[in-house]
């Protein structure tokens, strides 16, 4: 048998099925049978008719770009001019796309958008099948270049698996396949040579590809991933370890639409209210939108407004700069407009004492310095806040943990962008997916150092970013010390089954495993005790 | 007396005298003088009178921007349309910078040059007094709101120091003012109080403002600090502290033409052989390039090309990046060009082999994990150099420094990267230059890691950021473990200085205060005596 193909695992099982490659962009051969209007048509009825459910915001986006009557203007100016429908759209896409590229950030990202819309305008106008999704009739396993946010948001039930040539951990396809529960490889180049029809087993968790499986296999590993689903889906109960080590499993949301499991919310992204908005939410509005969260009761942590020239909201107001990630973003936001945090801890404060049954906690995301944090602290129980707390997501900040925890009640570790920062990666760049994979010790480091720290001041040290949601990391993240973990709620059957299938000692095996060395950074290490790296 | 005005000290020395505040841009009032045409003319003369030594290539790019004959044919037209010479330039220089702010990036950086441009022009055109640098024909505080590069380039000897109330400690202003050794403060929002004539002392190392001074103590504070450069500038000798302590102080180069002291070169840049190319410079001009270097002898640490999106080089033809930062620079560029390295290391193998008196050392920028840098290091060894090292500017490097170490001769430390990302702070921000301190802790303990893990493993430390020329976090560096010190060769002088009025013991004292949590803002009268600030 040969090696398996190898890329990144983003979302874990292991399943088996026939390839079907994404069809490739339309050959511009041949005459149109569409006119430029009526492709475009064709092309918005496409994208609306798929626009449902969680799809439906992105696809919107798609058909509005669809038809921007600009575009339509500029291919008609060109077949007026004697040019063919289906090459004229492809003119007037290209020169659209050039420009958003020249513009660069967020254009040059939506300009890749364009190139899916143009691939299926100018195969609607040659009356050739629209590329996009394969549809063979029958489950199949995904294989592509990499996906558009429209194919991602169109996923149905018959996709077993998603296998992508380029892609990272933290992209979108990630992000969905993981959420949805398809088992996931991306950053898999070799995956070019599979062809349609050739059974595989894609392995989401350890990122591997097999090839030359037989039918028997295909039927057996697919029985063993449909009965671990059914037995997740119908577990139920608080984390623990196998030897009853405690470990809450609560749910990140974006709004209280999302599902929440047993265990309360460990994140509460608060930036739905703010979005496309020319002015800030009032005091009132917010306070509705968190008391509609807090009205379930139980645990909830929220996080203040995490903004910035990455995630831009107009009422803001913020300079452009050359690199928005190392920019004014999350609590930094405060210097700059500091009425901002203030309305929106008031207005927690007020929806929390409306519902006495839920638990609220208050953090701030992009903290960098134990001032920083001492100052959100003082400011948010000056307002009313009961637990105020902050997100680890700047190396400096895992790096002063300790000094940190003498002025919060508790620390929530965002490993995302604490991986972007401590390996100086874009979270969104194809091709340094490599150096932000969760299980790079470097990051493991810092993520123990904040345990450690934790458990020295006897406070809680959380992770809510992705690497929570995996179920072979969790019981290391466990083992390093972490006291909770917070995922998407359909990340938290399988999280819960690894964390209940081992115990404490051999989670902190398992630590120390992948750490593989003693932790050097001098004081955390000396301040914490001798074994601060082992445990 | 009150409290002195405080900012970011960015260029040590204690000096006083009166205030000048740069000339602010002129009142749009009256009739134009000149016309279009001579006003542009007059500022070019004006910028090329001064473009000698140094501040040559920084002003060329500001007369071409001048001399931009779209500009000029803009503004005439203008002129023809009935408006006044100065509205003309006005309204034509703004429109290029709004054009040049929305491309963004490095035309976006450039746009602040404009600003400075236009009101060289407008003032020229109303026979106004040319706005920049005052001359008040007596030694001077230069106080501005910032230093546009053309000012920078142009300050003469009659500037004791400078005030800046923005910019950050790795500006342009900073930089040069270290090369210059003029006490600077920068990011001092509260100079704006400071009126011309006022006597106020200036302390770069405290980054601390005095007003309200004497005559007396003005003539007390200068003549002291004319005595220590004197000193300084006749010291000779190599670098260790007062109990014999040896500490290389190497000196950074761009190029064969910078000044090199008595201990070699600790950082040899090597991107001036590369910039504004559209190809690659080929082997036998690299190798003619660095032997201009090692003929010279002694030991020459050499770094490989450190380019990316942020320091674009167009025969990279690299993407352009949301966050350039983040993205494919220093040695990732070898995973898209692999032969821009393999050229070097022959070009600079060959070169060493012809000055066997040079002791040439090889590092690369930008590595992230051991992978990275065992696989430069073999690579390197394999074409025949005989020490391959890793620059430590990536935050996951220093925690991994251990492994790293177990492949690589030798470390250097570039603190302004490394902080950049610690911190998660655009080197460039103005507004997060508090963040960018070379005190912050954070920072340190990464510096400790390294230098720790290098005793371990008997092998060099050094570093080669700014931090390393700063006489008072010098000792600091030493007592943390550092096994040398690199900076432009006049920051040498006080370093050495610096450096022999402590033993290796006071340095890690000092070290470990810097560390820990009971010492968060650093006070050089604990670190290096009472008399330490003074010096």
């Amino acid at each position: 048998m040969s090696e398996p193909l190898t890329g990144i695992g983003v979302s874990p099982g292991l399943i088996a099925g026939p390839v079907a490659r994404m069809a490739g962009p339309p050959a511009l051969t041949g005459s149109s049978v569409l006119n430029v209007s009526e492709a475009l048509s064709a092309v918005a009825f496409q994208l609306r008719s798929r626009a449902v459910g969680e799809a439906a915001e992105i696809l919107e986006a798609q058909i509005m770009m669809v038809e921007d009557p600009q575009l339509l203007e500029e291919a008609e100016r060109l077949t007026a001019d004697g040019l063919d429908a289906a090459r004229a759209l492809d003119r007037a896409f290209s020169a659209h796309e050039k420009a958003m590229l020249e513009l660069g950030g967020y254009f040059a990202e939506r300009a890749a958008d364009l190139e899916d819309l143009r691939n299926r305008a100018v195969a609607a106008a040659l009356g050739q099948p629209m590329p996009g999704l394969p549809e063979p009739g029958h489950p199949y396993v995904l294989v592509a270049d990499d996906l558009s946010p429209a194919d991602t948001a169109t996923l149905d039930s018959s996709v077993l698996a998603i296998v992508t040539q380029r892609g990272g951990p933290t992209s979108h396809t990630a992000i969905l396949a993981r959420a949805r529960g398809i088992p996931a490889v991306v950053a898999c180049p070799t995956a070019e040579v599979l062809a349609d029809g050739e059974l595989v087993a894609v392995d989401g968790s350890l990122g591997s590809v097999r090839q030359g499986v037989t039918e028997g296999e295909v039927t057996e590993i697919r029985d063993a991933f449909l009965a671990t689903r059914a037995r997740l889906l119908a577990s139920r109960g608080p984390g623990r370890t196998a030897d009853g080590h405690a470990v809450p499993l609560m749910s990140n949301i974006g709004s209280a639409a999302d599902p929440v499991g047993e265990e309360g919310v460990g994140l509460f992204r608060t930036e739905f209210l703010f979005l496309d908005r020319r002015t800030a939410p009032s005091l009132e509005e917010q306070e509705a939108a968190y008391a509609a969260v807090f009205s379930r009761g139980g645990k909830v942590v929220v996080r203040t407004l995490d903004a910035g020239t990455d995630k831009p909201l107009p009422f803001l107001g913020l300079a452009e700069e050359e690199n928005p990630a190392l920019g004014i973003r999350g609590l930094r936001v405060d210097r700059v407009l500091p009425q901002v945090l203030d309305t929106q801890l008031d207005a927690i404060v007020r929806a929390a004492a409306a519902h006495p049954s839920a638990e609220v906690w208050v953090m701030a995301p992009m903290v960098t310095t134990w001032q920083e944090a001492a100052a959100f602290a003082s400011r948010a129980r000056e307002r009313g806040v009961t637990r105020a707390g902050v997100m680890i997501e700047v190396p400096a900040a895992a790096l002063m943990a300790r000094e940190l925890l003498e002025h919060v009640d508790f620390l929530s570790i965002g490993t995302n962008d604490l991986s972007q920062y401590t390996f100086a990666a874009d979270r969104q760049h194809a091709r340094l997916a490599d150096l932000l994979d969760p299980w790079q010790p470097a990051l493991l480091r810092l993520v123990g150092a904040c345990a450690r720290a934790g458990l020295e001041a006897g406070k809680p040290v959380g992770v809510c970013g992705e690497a929570a949601g995996d179920p072979r990391l969790a019981p290391v993240l466990v083992g390093l010390g972490v006291t909770s973990l917070s995922m998407s709620a359909t990340s938290v059957p399988a999280v819960r089954e690894s964390l209940a299938g081992v115990t404490l000692d051999q989670c902190r095996a398992a630590a120390d495993g992948v750490l593989s060395d003693q932790l050097l950074v001098p004081q955390p290490a000396d301040l914490l005790g001798p074994d601060a790296a082992g445990r």
